[in-house]
Order: structure tokens, then sequence, then C-alpha cells
């Protein structure tokens, strides 16, 4: 049961991540996910927003939570964020630059279109700040710095991103990473 | 007649950044612009994908344009970018969070999927990013330092683009803008 709701919920990201929120269509999500149309208004009663709306969230807790993992395995924050920035270089590069998560995508299309995908976006993203700033805040850093840096890595990170795809290259994902470790050391480096 | 393939390039710059590239269909091209189907073709044989390269080509121009005029203005990099940067928050905030341009969505949606689009969404990020260089290089940095500040400015100014529009609020623009001031500075500020 779990596994037709989770297959509905994937197809749906991999269908947005390869061509836009509004150009997926939810017989296209039937067709490409196998689950009759039925289990999908089961799972789903609002439809295509609502299956959307679950795939933001779950890529919001999937990457905060890998941010979390990531962030742990290194004392300095500095070399911390760097290193998960660097790692996330590698994965465009193995996803053949394929991968962007639907996150960007549904939240560059629903900014003012979707009152229920807009708030989902903000949540997802405020997820990923989160995870950027406890690490910050149990390094020490003030409320506000904290806050402000989080931002920060959050943004570039999202824009490096669109970038390494469209160049079909990590490099501007290693460069965001260099300068962020620099941003966080106070550029003492 | 330049009215009309301005128009047709407009239109379509318009509806792809409300509903994506994927979204967006000739026949809603002609609609919405009010051009003879005939006059799309007479202008852009490729359709759809001749009109968006436009389109991005025509968006990477105006920003690169924006930008040197901007930075021309202010003789220190670091206040010329953050003033640069808090502009796009203003602007951001009086189109009600609507407006992101066309770069963005096709950069993301057609990554790996349309191989001309891809050509162009580069070209229109590398003359953002050299208007940003250029006044780093006038400024004295050296061509490496000015080059990866360009791309961190490039993705930083991306990223907070999106989410300023998917908060409704231009804060993590003016965020974006002062540290990159700080970045540029060496934050010694």
């Amino acid at each position: 049961m779990t596994n037709t709701r989770d297959q509905i919920i994937q197809t749906t990201s991999n269908l947005i991540e390869n061509q836009g929120y509004h150009a997926t269509g939810l017989n296209e999500i039937v067709k490409e996910s196998g689950a009759p149309k039925g289990s999908i208004y089961y799972y789903f009663p609002d439809g295509k927003e609502g299956i959307t709306a679950e795939a933001v969230l779950y890529a919001g807790e999937t990457v905060a939570g890998r941010i979390r993992t990531h962030l742990d395995t290194k004392s300095d924050p500095a070399r911390a964020v760097q290193s998960f920035v660097e790692e996330i270089a590698h994965f465009v590069e193995v996803s053949g630059f394929h991968s962007g998560g639907p996150l960007t995508i549904v939240a560059s299309e629903t900014a003012t279109t979707s009152e229920k995908l807009n708030q989902t976006c903000r949540e997802a993203y405020t997820m990923v700040r989160e995870a950027f700033q406890s690490k910050l805040l149990e390094s020490g850093f003030s409320q506000e710095r904290a806050a402000n840096l989080a931002w920060m890595i959050t943004s570039v990170t999202e824009g490096a991103i669109i970038l390494s795809r469209t160049y079909h290259s990590g490099d501007p994902l290693r460069i965001a990473a260099r300068e962020l470790a620099c941003l966080i050391n106070g550029c003492e480096n």
C-alpha cells in the first residue's frame, strides 16, 4: 500500500524535474507510475497539487536530513558546509546534470500561482535553512549571523545547482563551496 | 514588423515565466500575442524552441546591460554589487513576486533536454557573469579572483531571487547583497 503511494510521489517528482509542474498532467502520472487512477485519488484527493505538495515536502525532508548527517561529520562549520556543497557537485555530475529535485522548479513555477504549493515550498526551504542554521548555532555563531549565513548558503546552493546543470560542470558548485567556507570563516584564509 | 517579432518574444517570455517552458504551447503563443500564425513561422522557423532561445538571449543581454549600467555608478565594487542586488530585491517586490524572467526556468527545464536551449542559457549566463567580472577586473582583482566572485555573485543572485519569490519578501536578496559585499571586501567590515 505504502509502496503505491511512494511510487506515485516518486514518479511525479521525476516528471516535474524533467518537464516542470504545469506541463505534468495527472494522466501522465497515472501512466508512468502504473498506479490505477482510483488509487491516486484514494491517496491524493487533491490530485496533482496534493501529490506535488507531498513530493516537495519529501524533497525538503530528504535534503535537510542529508545536510544534518553530513555536517555532523565535521566539527568546523566552514569545512562542513564546503564539503557538503562539494558533495552536491559530485551528485549533480554523476546524475548527468539531470537531477535537480522538484523543489526549485515547483518554487519557481508556483510562487504566485498556487497558495498551497507556495506555502509547501516555504516549508521545504525552511527545513533546509534550519539544517544549516543549527550547525552554525552549535558552532557558536550568534542567532542573527547564523540565520543570515543559512539564507546565504541556501540561496547560493540553489543558484549554483542551476548553473552547474546548465554548464554541465560541477565547478560552479565547487566555487560556491570555497566562497561559502571563506564567508563562514570571516575570509581569514 | 519588428514590433510583431518583439511582441511574440515578450509574450513567450511571460508565458514561460508563469507556467514554464514545457507547458507553453505554440498555439497559446499565437493566441496571447495576437500575431498571425504565419508571421510566427516567418520570424521563427524553429517554432517554440527558436522563440524561447531569442527570449533567453534577450533576457541575458538586458540583465547584463543593467548590471553594467548600475555597477558603473559606484566606484567601490562591493558597494556597487550590494546596491545592484538590493535593486533586484526592490524589483521583485514591486512585481508582486511574479517576475523572475525566463532564464532560470528555461535553464532548469532544458539543461538535459534541449541542446539548443541549453547552449543559449549558457550564453545568457556568461553575459551576466562577464558583466560582474568586468567590474571586478577594473577594480584590480586578479583574473582568477574576479572569475570566482562573478560565478558566486551569479549563483547567489539566481538562488536568492527564487527564495525571495517563494517567501514573498525581498529579504533573501538583501541578505545576499550584504554577504556578497562582505565577500568582495574580504569580510573586513
